[in-house]
């Protein structure tokens, strides 16, 4: 059983603060600031160049990388940190569309993160050879997955709506259809039990800012399943994904397996505070985890609808197609989330109109929704969301 | 004039090295751990997700693009930070051969650091339009620059020998015959005095670990030209490069200018690291680094070539074709370097046989050239790196 007051324990979350923006950027593990520091002073500082070697700094990416495949039900050795999750999709929607030369669409739902799609179409436009991004609404996305199909581009957990797809099903699915698929774990690494091997999952790509708390910028990540490893063409064929990097030879030749998806150099600070905060995951599991998540979720939403009529749910009411957040759709939205963050209940808001709850049992109680949704109720029965402040539009929403 | 005794006391340098391996990796400064630090626990513990705004994050990379364009020549916002060196190679690259969709050869030559050249042959294997990627000496790229050349592919400072290209005149010559050209500045950027405006080079690309001092795994740099700006397309279509990112439309319109160049989430921690690196700059000038920086490496090569007979000098004797680094070749580079570092003075080595010694005034001086001769001319003298535990091939060399 996990001691959940032990792992809230590792966190600092600001006094007064109810946090419940882990789905966006997790808060800072009290160990990761001295990890960053020892790696600024005792690392850089007094090894200098001999870090590379001294510290470890080149083998972390394959480390991380491993504790992190623990978390998604990936294979050991099979995952890779580094780059930013965008540039992690390109990677493998790359590899994975030339599996299958002769097919032109990729299919995707409009519940995607933005960013994936934006990926697929520059994709599209270098190749210049007649692909089609194929975006449907995602409770249709089952059917269209068709034998002209050549990737699936799917986001298990919707930014917006916290909708689980079926990873097994739609996986199972495309495999029968001949196509190849590429999953977003952005919303689904360290919020649900992922188990990408029991899937069949062909990549698979996240972050690590998220649910997995390695602080803003933190590196991204990408999975190959161990039948495509030796296979998969890196695209972004960099010198440390080359076999042998450092022997400077004039020609690529990809590494073995997942250390052809390294790039350029790591993120040795980054990765220092990401390795802190990966700790906290060797005191619980991910089935406790999600079993806690969907009590938080489904007593916030009771107590919200309950309390809140001018609020509507934007979140499937099912907790078994809902991940570890809770979205309320409400016409001044922005405004409505300015005046909690100002209150102390931080979650954010996505275009048009959508109020983000997250909630992570690492640091977030059932006290905590109860403080959360008391507060909630106040600033909208009372309308204190109603104030020209609360309306100026920030650059990051 | 610069105060060198002044930017010598910005750095931490551990007692009893000479460090010249500046152009592989910079030494810390000494506010970089304080900056670090206040952007772990004062912005990411405080402020959590408003950090993006309230500390300014999300305008990091183009604030301290601005600072780096000054240091090479660059318009102020037209030089964006992020990801890797390599990841902004594959960026310039592919938006520089778009421009000239009817030829088919990328120009380079075999002093290129080899990541560029993987890079490019990545990028013509998913293009796979027939695109040519020409390698020749490089003494010979001038030459070479011909009316089929789609783009020149070129590193303006030798990562083995520190042989400097004339980027005025090959960018002339590449414009004349209706090439694109791609400068990387990898060991240009703090090191030489860089003009890209002057040039009127096209594109350019650079790292920040180097002669900046950025840190391990500090971020890469990119520069469009003004007249290029708002017309390149971005092949890494990520959401912060979309001109309404917080917008989540559906389909990417490129941002404006520099912006598009943006990919993914800022590393925020590397960042802060950087702008600290960054302030030493503003106590010096680049044209008074390079005349120091000149003599330095004059010194030191008369120095080596009286006491050391058995080094070769593998960069060119005359200053002005040279960086701010010096090579020797020697068969047994290897284990001398090892035997070298044993004694405090830090250099480094690259296949096969090329000794590499960087200089920067930052924080080298005359008396440390002195004193790193002395040191390398006993253990030449006397075979001193000729013991098993030097010879030993680490991961990084």
């Amino acid at each position: 059983m996990t001691n959940f007051t032990a792992t809230k324990s590792m966190f600092h979350i600001p006094e007064g603060m109810i946090y419940l923006d882990g789905n966006s950027l997790g808060p800072l593990p009290k160990t990761a600031a001295a990890r960053v520091a020892e790696t600024v002073t005792q690392q850089w500082g007094e090894m200098l160049i001999t870090g590379w070697n001294k510290a470890g700094w080149m083998a972390q990416p394959t480390l991380v990388g491993d504790r992190i495949a623990k978390l998604i039900g990936a294979e050991a050795g099979h995952v890779m940190v580094g780059d930013t999750l965008s540039i992690k999709v390109y990677q493998a929607l790359a590899s994975a569309l030339e599996m299958r030369p002769d097919r032109k669409i990729i299919l995707s739902d409009s519940g995607n993160f933005p960013s994936d799609l934006y990926i697929a179409e520059g994709l599209i436009a270098s190749l210049d050879r007649g692909h089609e991004l194929r975006v449907v609404a995602p409770e249709e996305i089952e059917a269209h997955i068709t034998e002209d199909v050549a990737v699936t581009l799917i986001t298990e957990v919707d930014y917006r709506s916290g909708r689980l797809h079926d990873m097994a099903k739609l996986t199972a699915k495309a495999h029968a259809m001949g196509a190849v698929t590429v999953w977003d774990l952005a919303h689904s690494a360290g919020a649900i039990d992922v188990n990408l091997a029991a899937a069949a999952a062909d990549f698979a790509v996240g972050c690590s800012y998220k649910y997995l708390n390695g602080g803003p910028g933190a590196p991204g990540f990408i999975y190959v399943a161990p039948r495509h490893a030796e296979t998969a063409r890196p695209a972004l064929s960099g010198w440390l994904g080359h076999d042998a990097p450092f022997a400077f030879e004039q020609s690529y030749r990809a590494g073995g397996g997942i250390e052809r998806m390294r790039v350029g150099t790591p993120p040795v600070l980054a990765l220092a505070a990401l390795e802190a905060a990966l700790d906290v995951w060797d005191m619980t599991t991910m089935a406790e985890i999600r079993a806690r998540s969907v009590a938080l979720t489904s007593q916030f939403i009771d107590a919200v609808e309950a309390r809140c009529p001018m609020l509507t749910l934007a979140s499937p009411r099912n907790p078994n197609l809902r991940g570890s957040q809770v979205s309320f759709r409400f016409a001044h939205g922005y405004a409505a989330m300015q005046a909690l963050i100002d209150r102390g209940v931080v979650g954010d808001f996505r275009a048009p109109d959508i109020m983000r709850f997250g909630f992570t049992p690492l640091y977030i109680d059932a006290a905590d929704v109860d403080a959360a949704v008391n507060i909630i109720a106040d600033v909208m029965t009372h309308d204190l969301w109603d104030k020209d402040i609360y309306k100026i539009r920030a650059r990051v929403t």
